[in-house]
């Protein structure tokens, strides 16, 4: 099956490499490095140490913070895992931000029907002030309809925001809904709102509120602003369809610090040809405070790790230098990878590819790209030794490449992504539930198997420009 | 289908009726009873209200807990329904019970793996001493292990038990898992243990500890107690497996409280012929205070209500009376059962026929009875109707009718349930996530299907005793 498929592949590209003015096959990849990725994959297929690396994680660090004393615990434990693989030794490049803590949060319904809200606080939020807030609440369908009230129009109440998030396999849905939490205090607040309570930006019906950052506003009030879990956000619905006033009272004590240290792990295994030509994978090593970060995103700490683990166990030294960053503070607004695109400005087109695994720990399903015509033929091997894997080719989509790498992506870098199936990401994501439980070993290998395609092939072609974009305007 | 069922059933019946030695059929039950029963169902299936109640009873009262203002509430809620509903009137039979509420509760990994533990209190525990306690985890698989250790060897220390209960279909696993919740403090405390941990007693994986009633045993040092959620159950699991001692902080502050009132809820429909014979049907009004008490046992409260509210409102009028009880405190210790015990002491053999709905909200899928062969007859027309269901004959089963009934069981009254599947009931069960969104409205309808078929026919039946036992030794 596997080489039938190859026959067929090889002849395609054969082909569009004639299409492609003479674009000869053994500029792209030597048959010997497809055998060694072919090889990497089956052996993945047959099982891979991943799954240890994020049970490791969860379970000596467990949540970490970005800016944490936890985030720094788990650059420690990146460097003490890289030592004790033989790995080339990791590096830390560290950088500051402003600090943000969760405290205490409780909020209730109160009068005659009083009972309790599972809420959290919005990464970023204020606190309520003094005792807290005790206010009535406008409830509304969508951002959208709060959107259209008047200025001053819901002075001294707590808006509340009931738009129910819709799963998608692909997560396309998550920056449809997340507005919400994102822009959503700033909307309220500019109406005169002393508070917002969103429905939490989740897919799941279980009492864990989904926290998340979210943004101020300059010249707009700050207020308070907490994700309520769905099963409470149905109970305000069916309060609100009583039609009579709902009281609410919240009381929250996030804390912002003016400056926290966080920092990029990065381990190289250095190029033997092309040394300062990059590969980068990579995912973010910080989690939000509530869950241990095993989807989001031990799981990719562990795909990314362990797929240079095997490239490095395996005794090929690959052509150009790959890269293995396991970024700080994502959640809290991509910090880590600001920084990396601050220190690598200068180097930045020798970032030959780059991806990232940043949803969850299921398999992946479809591969997608944003590159020139100049490197399909490529693309095309990479498609063709993953597609036993059950990965497909995505059709007419733009790869995202991952949160960490919007900066660089932003200046033009291509883009390659494998989209894992994530239908049940935003059950467990930004709450308590993400644990290591929820982790099948077997999907992480399939993902590791892809990986390691992608990183060997990308590292050994002879292309070394998959379709930079002139960065204008910037 | 249904009526060639009943046609062999009737035939097998009057099979029966000789062989029990001239029985006549017509001394079980009459025809048009049959038949109104089987219209009774039928109509059920078709759609009830039963969802609508259990809707009302998590919105508008929510978490109850015994004793509570909110477990008040709900016996207002009840009283008022039965108006809206144009039933006769409910009256609350008021009793008093030493009270306890839950305080602040966290615990959290000290030391090298910090990280915070998802605990709540056991019901009835005692607070930690002053800052909390911060103590070595000694690790146990299971109660047994733990109950063998001499006495004296865990002083200082913290008992964890990590028994993992099993799923089964019927919840019989129950009563063999949560001896650790009932039974461990004081066990751990017999060893000198400072505090109890215990895996919840529970099915799922998802970071909501289980609470549930607890006890203490005279003479043995009262432990603070807690549950902790099952991840995070894993996490202790894996640190034990890797050998280093583990540290865990533990601070929560609940309260007893010297006497509280509860009551029980009760609606008469008053028979015609026997007005002193009584059928009764029910479920416990009260709830644990994390959720909203929707499986546990607002299903059954609605299961219950519905069923009395169908007979009431076809214009039927039963020859014996039906009793609908509202169990008040069941949670803490069968407190309402026993106040009726009290109560109604002297007529208890004229207590006919008695079955609770207390195990979630799932299809029934099994009838069970422990009853004397002459109720064999009555058996079957029961179950003939039923069956199309999907219900089957328990075999060689012994009913425990529901837990509030356990006291009159005891004194020999006979058993009769509908067995529920609770395949998932232990996932929710005592947790914050026992929310109306578990619960699938037509399962209800398919559960006052049953209980109609089996209030109509034990009011109308000729049978008056299904097997009393005498109380011997009592």
């Amino acid at each position: 099956m596997l080489n039938q498929r190859r026959r067929f592949w090889t002849g395609l590209v054969l082909l569009m490499g004639f299409a492609l003015d003479g674009l000869a096959q053994e500029l792209v990849i030597a048959e010997r490095d497809l055998q060694r990725a072919e090889a990497l994959r089956d052996a993945a297929i047959s099982g891979t140490r991943a799954y240890d690396w994020v049970e490791r994680l969860t379970t000596e660090v467990g949540p970490r913070l970005a800016g944490s004393d936890a985030e720094r615990r788990a650059r420690e434990w990146a460097i003490n895992l890289a030592v004790e693989l033989n790995l080339p030794p990791a590096r830390i490049e560290t950088f500051t931000l402003p600090g943000w803590r969760r405290g205490e949060e409780r909020a209730q319904i109160v009068g005659d029907f009083a009972q309790p809200l599972a809420i959290t606080a919005l990464g970023g939020s204020v606190a309520t002030p003094g005792e807290g807030i005790e206010a009535e609440l406008a409830y509304f369908d969508t951002l959208r309809q709060l959107e259209r009230m008047p200025e001053g129009s819901l002075a001294g109440k707590i808006a509340f925001v009931s738009h129910a998030m819709q799963k998608t396999q692909d997560g396309s849905s998550y920056g449809y809904f997340n507005d919400a939490r994102t822009r959503g205090a700033a909307v309220a607040a500019s109406k005169g709102a002393v508070a917002l309570l969103i429905r939490s930006i989740g897919t799941d019906s279980h009492r864990f509120p989904h926290t998340g950052n979210m943004r101020y506003v300059e010249g707009v009030a700050e207020i308070p602003a907490a994700a309520v879990a769905n099963p409470d956000a149905d109970q305000i619905q069916r309060l609100s369809q009583r039609g009579k006033p709902i009281r609410v009272a919240l009381y929250m004590t996030p804390e912002r610090v003016d400056s926290v240290e966080s920092g990029n792990v990065i381990i190289d295994l250095i190029g033997s040809e092309f040394p300062e030509e990059y590969v980068v994978i990579g995912a973010h090593l910080d989690s939000w405070d509530l869950g241990t970060g095993a989807i989001d995103d031990g799981a990719g700490v562990a795909i990314s790790m362990e797929t240079l683990r095997l490239i490095h166990a395996s005794g090929l030294r690959p052509r150009r230098t790959i890269r293995l960053i396991l970024w700080g503070a994502e959640e809290v607004g991509l910090v880590g990878g600001k920084a990396y695109l601050r220190n690598y400005a200068d180097v930045l087109r020798q970032h030959i590819a780059a991806t990232e695994s940043d949803f969850g720990a299921g398999r992946i399903w479809k591969m997608t790209t944003r590159v020139a015509p100049e490197a399909e033929p490529l693309m095309a091997h990479i498609n063709n030794l993953i597609e036993p894997l059950g990965i497909a080719r995505g059709e007419g989509d733009v790869a995202s490449a991952g949160p960490d790498l919007s900066p660089m992506i932003a200046k033009g870098m291509p883009g390659f992504r494998f989209v894992q199936d994530g239908s049940d990401y935003f059950d467990l994501h930004h709450t308590a539930d993400d644990t290591l439980d929820k982790i099948t070993p077997s999907d992480l290998d399939q993902n590791v198997a892809a990986f390691l395609v992608f990183t060997w092939l990308a590292s050994q072609s002879d292309l070394d420009d998959w379709g930079w974009l002139d960065a204008t305007g910037d």
